[in-house]
């Protein structure tokens, strides 16, 4: 077999087999396979697609191509949750403890992020003395006795897709919808998740801008999940605006909090209900979707699923008195009001703008190298539909630094005030199959 | 600038500027654009194609990347004819003195091959002494003085082509109309050409495979040595069987002898006088095509085209005695017939398997380095169109091994025998723009 005659294979949009796929990834991952014939394969299929087939036997390739997590110790199904990522998005902080109080085991194992906001590990790291890395058994024991712990990625997870990701990015192929399909279904597979439940976001926040391609996402990720034996399904939901009201680790932790006290934002808590059904139904937990709500809802009101946050945080050696005290949480030193121009209903709220004043706050990482500022960031105070009257704080900035004039710059073209506007629909699609 | 940038915006259809284009190619000749960046981009410009400005930007760009001869010492027009490359393509060895011999100066940089034959250089290196490596005031003299040399590629002519085609070869990215176009351009216009005619091929053993892939690429040239300020036109002609009756070293050798006496096969000649007509007319030798035709064709009957391969070998150290005695070229140790299975009417010589049978004998390279037996080939004896009957030898194999089972293996797949057939058009167009 020679790449060379893969990728005319693949130019002339012809189907590639299981072993031809695995020869790739293999030859790939121990380096027989240089970058440049990669490249120039990743810019084929951007090009010609992969059928389902492909994507699925892609996916396993680069599961397979380095560590496999077995969490066959933990009993009870293992459901995953995965974001394709937003500004603001604080669901996996709220749903871990809240799926885990509902008796399902939530392992997760979560990454740094790189763009607007830090990623799970980096929300958590804003917590004093909270410990992610942690040995692939004591997770599991924590797991199995408390039923959650959420710990970054242990041991080499997935090197192809690695390898791959970071070679996309410097040769314009992320953009291609079989590729970012397989590089997140294999690192859920990795992780050894038995169901996943994906949050495909659409929007000036996400990856996919229109529901038409976050559906064909959703859609290749759920069979790729479905040939794999993966119970696999996908919910839609919206990031034209940000998710919740904070953009910030130490503020998103704040959120966090609150909305497992039942005062969060009306979309977090919405979305949370929504995924976290969806969890508990995957894991046979509940018998249907209203039953999985009702249960996520009685955790909250209850304090159960706050209780369970607390003793995850002191599990992990973290400082849980901030549930009670989250003015302990780092703290920015100034806080400055943005105030509304004129008045009318915000219409709209550039979710990757504002995710970008919150960057260039030191809220999230433009490189891996960029270290993060947990106490900075942005806190809104109104939403898209939203009335405001001119002079109201729109959102406060929350900076370690006074002159933050690039920020409001930033800002400034980040919304619209009209006459009329009606909140977005938050929920726009379930894909299973 | 960015490289990924420039890749996205060719993926998605834009048209780059000169300055890119610039970039990118100084880019990748420097080293600071990485193999990986490069082979994306060729990928996406095989998917989307170029402008025509593209094209010549891209042309200019690789013609500048390293050395251009400076051919302005010589007196005259210079016109160079390029052949994209067939089977027992012998014309340059005959073209070169004929229209030396009509008074235009033939300053010819020729290469070696790889493939079905050899290149010019290893055809002229079948006689003996010929001396292909001289210096470029060495060689500017000689075409100052006789009107004619032939000498291999000097110095670092167009490093980016070199790099880029290198890498196009084990990317799947070689068959893209602009980048085989600018690819042949550049190393024309680097090597000094005020003038270009072009033999662009088309059939089975041809790059390109339809009429219709042929005048693309025949116009994209055209067009671009039109923006760079050089008369280009290109000949359509057809290679689905070889030309001529030679292929190999030495026997094409004693096949321009035998045209330029007269005595060639009707094939070659009609292809060296259409082309050569072309020469005359755009050094502006001749004032229409069949004045130039007529003054080759004078220039065979009178003995001075042969008289100038005389003069040519004897002015690059070679033995010109061969034109007499062409026995003293190199000879296979063994003639094979091999013999016409049935009567009928020779209906196809697959010009690629009668070539890779030739280079299975020693006459052609597969990798760069092997060497090139001079002696061995196969000469035809019937041409598309030509009656034959069972027992008839329809080719000699020359060898120098006595088993050629494996050549006779891969001929006898190379030809049909049937009730009926037609010579082939030889000139299917000419593209003057």
């Amino acid at each position: 077999m020679r790449m060379v005659d893969l990728i005319t294979k693949k130019q002339n949009n012809d189907e590639l087999t299981e072993a031809e796929i695995r020869f790739i990834i293999e030859g790939y991952t121990d380096g027989s396979i240089p970058d440049y014939q990669m490249s120039a394969f990743a810019m084929a299929v951007y090009f010609t697609g992969m059928t389902h087939e492909e994507a699925a036997y892609l996916t396993i390739a680069m599961a397979e191509s380095g560590d496999q997590i077995d969490l066959s110790a933990i009993e009870g199904i293992k459901v995953d949750k995965h974001s394709t990522g937003g500004v603001g998005d604080t669901t996996t902080l709220v749903l871990a403890p809240l799926v885990a109080s509902c008796g399902v085991p939530v392992a997760k194992m979560s990454g740094r992020g790189l763009g607007h906001t830090g990623g799970t590990i980096d929300k958590l790291e804003a917590i004093p003395g909270f410990e992610y890395e942690l040995p692939i058994e004591e997770f599991i024991e924590l797991v199995n006795k408390n039923k959650v712990a959420v710990v970054g990625q242990t041991g080499n997870l997935t090197p192809a897709d690695k390898k791959l990701y970071a070679l996309r990015d410097v040769t314009g192929t992320v953009q291609s919808t079989p590729l970012i399909a397989s590089s997140i279904m294999s690192k859920k597979i990795a992780a050894g998740a038995d169901a996943i439940v994906l949050d495909v976001k659409i929007g000036a926040g996400a990856f996919m801008k229109t529901v038409e391609e976050a559906e064909e996402l959703a859609h290749l990720m759920v069979e790729i999940g479905q040939q794999l034996g993966r119970k696999t399904l996908a919910v839609i939901s919206d990031m034209n605006q940000p998710l919740g009201y904070a953009i910030g680790n130490a503020l998103e932790v704040k959120e966090a909090i609150a909305t497992l006290q039942g005062k969060g934002p009306a979309d977090l808590t919405e979305l949370c209900l929504v995924l976290g059904a969806q969890m508990l139904l995957a894991a046979q937990a509940v018998d249907n979707l209203e039953e999985g709500r009702q249960l996520l809802q009685s955790k909250i009101d209850n304090g159960e699923g706050l209780a369970k946050f607390r003793q995850m945080i002191e599990a992990q050696h973290g400082d849980a008195s901030v549930i009670d005290h989250p003015e302990k949480l780092a703290q920015a030193q100034y806080q400055i009001p943005f105030e509304a121009p004129e008045s009318g209903v915000l219409a709209n709220w550039v979710a990757n703008q504002v995710g970008e004043a919150a960057m260039m706050l030191g809220a999230g990482r433009e490189t891996l190298e960029d270290t993060i500022d947990p106490a900075v960031g942005i806190v809104l105070h109104a939403k898209v539909g939203d009335k405001v009257e001119q002079g109201d704080a729109l959102l406060t900035i929350h900076a370690n630094r006074p002159n933050v004039d690039d920020v409001i710059e930033k800002l400034n073209h980040a919304f619209e005030i009209k006459d009329h506007a009606q909140a977005p629909t938050l929920i726009h699609k379930v894909i299973t199959d």
